[in-house]
């Protein structure tokens, strides 16, 4: 039996946005969800206590390439795996490095076999290959791991975006039969396609041959505007299978999420609520709020008077705009709270709405109040 | 009534050291006690639930200084105090700022009226006097406030640190005369004199007819070596009175503050603990280890295997490792609770060996095993 199983509980009447269940060993993920992203095996300045008692996280990411390069597989391996290492025993998602490594621009060359690139870190030269990756992410132990994909940029021309996309189903298929361990983790495969509507099709079409257990919208949230973006989701996501759990990759914006899920998006992840964090930002329901702004200075007031996050139970804006301007680690942690539980809660808002076949209009309330913006 | 009231409940027949009891307006601190150091309304990556639930703090430190120019003291005082602004119900002290001004060297300049000096933030110019500083711990209203000294460095002449210690008296009285409110905080004088026996004596004779609640050591752990400070140390402290508890300013290494217990110290405080934290240093049972260091790569043992704080029950020395390579800030989080809990663990062990009257015993066994350090 595969390790990671979905189930559907309930389709949104006025919307189609799902409402349903992720088993893995590690416990049950409740969708849509939004997963905090811990790059390097730590969600930045949070212990394992606060992501469940503080932030309600019923997963997180880890990044493949970050732990690849440092401590390294084989650290990571001897100590037991990611759960063990971290200390954190709810599920955990591996991405397969493929971000990251394309994201390194000159310092990467793509080729059939893999990609050779140089590490970030100390220039030191390595190669990912769909093999190499299965290894690694093995090493890591996650619960779900990623296929090894290229993730294209924005903008990118149809015969680059082709090539690119069947190289990458190619490898899905190098990933799938590289991957062994089927019962304690589950490969994910990676839609590609960029902005063209046939390529997105295809790339499903042989995926979805392939049969993986669950299945990721990749190249999108790359650099193209808003309406690009939700015209291929809502295009790309009604073709993946009804039964197996959709997630859509590095989207992280509360107007983003509920585009997402209302594309029918099961899984969403993304750094920004913690990276806003360590710029001083905080998602509140009226919007953003940078509260490292000289206006919040005399602010007793919480960062958003609705949540009911431990960090506006207890501290006003005016202490954290002090704390983070003299870079003091508890503002950045406090942020980082808020901004992740303001993330569940809204998630929570959004499975109670889906179950009532509300989610259009709880859509369309929430942005009124939220105003809508492109991040 | 004083707000501070100190109970002696024994001393050790064997080493004279002082087990007591300071009752505040927040609470009752049990001594001999270390104090951890929250420089800017923060202990540096830790919450308040940190402090008490994983490092059993019953009382932290707070910089006049630093507060002064950063959030500024009218925040403070409009957030309700510096309890309310960050969240901290347990009793605080603020030193003066002094020590910090004059840490400042050529950007201040002393006078009998006080000390012109230019903040380190923006080189804006600002004067600290005796009263202006009451008025300024007054503002951020811990439970136990210091007089505004000047701490002399060493080495320093005979002459200087004569002139220095008679303006400090001076100051000393000029802050009781200045300080109203008597009953909510407590003004501490600090006894300076240098390495001069006869200036200490003068110093702690004047004071002590001033009459203060409670009396700090300062002008000590200032670069001498161990042995002077030592002999310092040990003369001065037994001519301040029985019934005032007695405060070692700027101690934390392990041995130190034994060494303060010794000379019958009852309060220490001390930037240490944390600051080797970001270092990736940890306090051990047996010397301190400096965990980032290369060999503890594959060491998936805790901190300090006789430890039993929430970082050495729940992550290896290979993990640590790891987030302090990484600059992760949960690296320092976990080595400042482990080292904050491992002073609060040896203070709590030396409480029991002063009331079984083996604090000499347990002193020497702790440097057997600990190593005999000189920070």
């Amino acid at each position: 039996m595969n390790a990671v199983r979905y189930e559907l509980l309930h389709e949104c009447k006025q919307t189609g946005a799902r409402r349903g269940r992720i088993y893995t060993p590690h416990g049950v993920i409740e969708t849509p969800v939004f997963m905090p992203v811990g790059t390097q095996a730590t969600v930045k300045s949070l212990t394992p206590e606060d992501l469940k008692e503080k932030v309600n996280a019923e997963i997180i990411l880890a990044n493949t390439y970050h732990l690849y390069l440092r401590p390294g597989q084989d650290i990571v391996k001897m100590a037991g795996g990611l759960h063990k290492f971290m200390n954190w025993d709810r599920p955990i998602l591996t991405d397969s490095g493929g971000f990251q490594v394309f994201s390194l621009g000159a310092l990467r060359k793509i080729t059939e076999e893999g990609v050779e690139f140089k590490s970030h870190l100390d220039g030191s030269k390595h190669i990912f290959t769909p093999e190499s990756v299965m290894k690694t992410e093995e090493d890591l132990g996650a619960d779900i791991i990623m296929a090894f994909d290229e993730c294209v940029g924005y903008p990118a021309t149809y015969e680059y975006t082709k090539q690119s996309m069947e190289r990458t189903t190619r490898w899905a298929l190098r990933c799938k039969n590289a991957h062994k361990n089927v019962e304690e983790q589950s490969l994910f495969g990676i839609v590609q396609g960029g902005m063209y509507k046939d390529l997105r099709e295809k790339s499903v079409k042989d995926l979805v041959e392939m049969d993986f257990p669950g299945y990721a919208v990749g190249g999108l949230s790359v650099g193209e505007d808003i309406e690009t973006m939700k015209d291929i989701l809502n295009f790309t996501t009604p073709l993946l299978p009804k039964d197996k759990p959709r997630y859509l990759m590095g989207v992280g914006s509360p107007d983003y999420l509920l585009e997402a899920v209302l594309a029918g998006i099961d899984m969403c992840d993304c750094v920004l609520p913690t990276r806003i964090a360590r710029n001083g930002t905080a998602f509140t329901s009226k919007g953003k709020v940078v509260v490292r702004n000289a206006t919040y200075e005399k602010d007793f007031t919480p960062l958003d008077d609705e949540c009911d996050c431990y960090t506006c139970k207890n501290y006003t804006r005016a202490y954290i705009r002090h704390l983070i301007k003299a870079n003091e680690i508890l503002g950045v942690k406090l942020l980082s709270i808020h901004n992740l539980k303001f993330l569940t809660n809204l998630m929570k808002s959004v499975k109670i709405e889906i179950e009532n076949d509300n989610f259009g209009t709880f859509k369309e309330e929430f942005y009124k109040k939220y105003g809508y913006t492109n991040e």
